[in-house]
């Protein structure tokens, strides 16, 4: 399987790796809930509880909506697969770029994939126009907030707009808000909204957790009974489902935390960036789309590669070319290595 | 969700139950698998290698297939609906009773189900005549081997049988094998056949640990590399993964162990209910189906769960009714207590 970042696999040493492909919370995980995920060892013998009980309770404390209104799977890409079955919607809208799963997961199931595209001669800004001309009666439109790989995110004006769209013409807004957490100032979140709206989040990314896959899906509590039995029994791990738990009993000062720090390094990359030549665009959570003019990306994943610095080339992102590359802020030191490697290769 | 064993968690203090209704072998999991699962808690920021490098590797030892002919998913009911969606199958067959997951994976996939029934009268023999009439180009006949909940090995002439079928009429065997370790004497698994086959395992049973949630497929290249794409990217979790690696590097001293000790038990238990007037049927395994004459399995469950202890209720299993009930084989104090409880019970 390939077209993901994060594939430190493909290395001899993969510890070595500064991994600057996958964009994860560098301040995590918080020490708490990995106890939490270790005391959980002791519980393997059992199944898991098919109704989350626990773990929706959890969850439903810190979002504010009712146990009912929450389920989890086994990370995030577990749900786009279980919403589309569980939906059925007559066809699946995408930003064009956008995280390539959406659109695998709709033909799996055999639905139609509707792209609109974006450009980065206006920074990727979303086409309202196109997006009320497209959505027809059925459709799923999905929104990524902030959208990967560009870091743009949605306005609470666009959304609503969305939002609009998907209940007067029997539709759906999916907002994938796994990086929402991350961004600072603070992105719309669809959460409040009822009716016609399904929000995705998981723990990969905020609390620094992709290896135990968990996350969740919010919304009525008739979507989500038809998304629960649309997934497995036992989707969620125990171990994960305590990790879980625990992150939810007091989230918000890491959370907020670590979105302030990511902004800070995130404009020390982009300044960085700019000064050596590259063309960074604007995000706002903890990865940056960046463009190379003078050597492809490729070859500076290559030239990095050496250096066993990671990042995520993007020419397979319908709508980018070899151009373009995306970063992860990683924390102070591994910016340092990135920007100092990048320095060192001019002029190339 | 309803209609699984295990669901200790309707129950005020879960810990306190001794639990019956759920197939768990008693004597695991494996003390260094465990050790191994709680290192693996230091790779969570990771995210899992999409291609199960290692795990592979590692089963590929044991069972004598190449890597690329296994893959791995969150536990035996995540590859139950791959399968489905990878193979996309005429119809799938199944015999009536069996576990439930495999109709209600077909029917979440539009694929006609026909259940294939056996009879309490027989000894829940398998219909092999029935079988070969009925076996249609394109299906996909699932064996449970042992069967669940009848306990009831299907021999490898019969297996040979069905194999033959989904080759003639390009059509396939999903041998469900969750339970095949924890025969004795061992029952024929399907391991060594070549196309048209497809083997499912999981270190639930075995290696007792439901709630890692791990399970995978054996079947050719082909439909291996079919399966993982109908898979999500990161399937599996870390902790789940290091702890098969675990299990498989020295699996066979273990299991066989705990085959021989549950077939003793499971003797004792069967001639424990007869003695109780209760009229267990023959099993390879470490769970039992019984009937219940004189009163329902329903009040059976109520007298039962009065005193801490959880049976599976099989009214819901297809072709049985609420006279079946279904124990676990557990340690040796644990069905003391079971057997002193029913004897207590007489008469009702």
């Amino acid at each position: 399987m390939k077209g993901h970042g994060g594939n430190i696999y493909d290395f001899t040493r993969p510890d070595d790796i500064i991994d600057f492909s996958s964009n994860i919370n560098q301040y995590g995980p918080p020490k708490h809930a990995l106890e939490a995920a270790a005391d959980a060892l002791s519980l393997v013998r059992r199944y898991p509880d098919t109704n989350q009980r626990e773990v929706r309770e959890a969850f439903s404390g810190w979002l504010g909506r009712p146990p009912g209104e929450i389920v989890f799977a086994g990370g995030a890409s577990d749900l786009f697969s279980a919403i589309m079955t569980a939906l059925r919607p007559r066809r699946v809208m995408v930003i064009q770029p956008t995280f390539a799963d959406y659109a695998i997961c709709a033909r799996r199931c055999d639905i139609p994939v509707v792209p609109v595209p974006t450009s980065p001669h206006d920074n990727f800004a979303f086409p309202m126009e196109e997006i009320e001309k497209n959505f027809m009666d059925g459709d799923l439109f999905i929104a990524c907030q902030p959208n990967n790989p560009t870091g743009r995110a949605w306005t609470e004006a666009e959304l609503r707009s969305v939002v609009g769209l998907a209940q007067s013409r029997g539709g759906w807004l999916l907002a994938d808000e796994c990086f929402l957490n991350l961004t600072y100032p603070k992105a719309f979140s669809c959460l409040p909204f009822m009716g016609g709206v399904i929000v995705v989040r998981a723990i990969t990314k905020d609390f620094s957790a992709p290896g135990l896959r968990v996350g969740f899906a919010i919304s009525d509590a008739g979507t989500i009974k038809k998304i629960r039995e649309a997934l497995q029994p036992w989707p969620l791990n125990c171990v994960g489902e305590a990790f879980a738990v625990a992150c939810a009993s007091s989230p918000e000062p890491f959370l907020e935390e670590s979105a302030q720090k990511i902004a800070s390094e995130r404009a020390r990359l982009v300044r960085g960036l700019k000064t050596l030549g590259y063309r960074p665009y604007n995000s706002s959570v903890n990865f940056i789309l960046a463009e190379s003019r003078r050597v492809s990306a490729n070859e500076l994943y290559e030239r990095l590669q050496a250096k066993r610095l990671l990042i995520r080339r993007c020419a397979n992102f319908p709508g980018l070319d070899d151009s373009f590359f995306r970063i992860a802020v990683r924390l102070p030191e591994d910016n340092d290595a990135l920007l100092c490697a990048l320095a060192d290769m001019r002029p190339i």
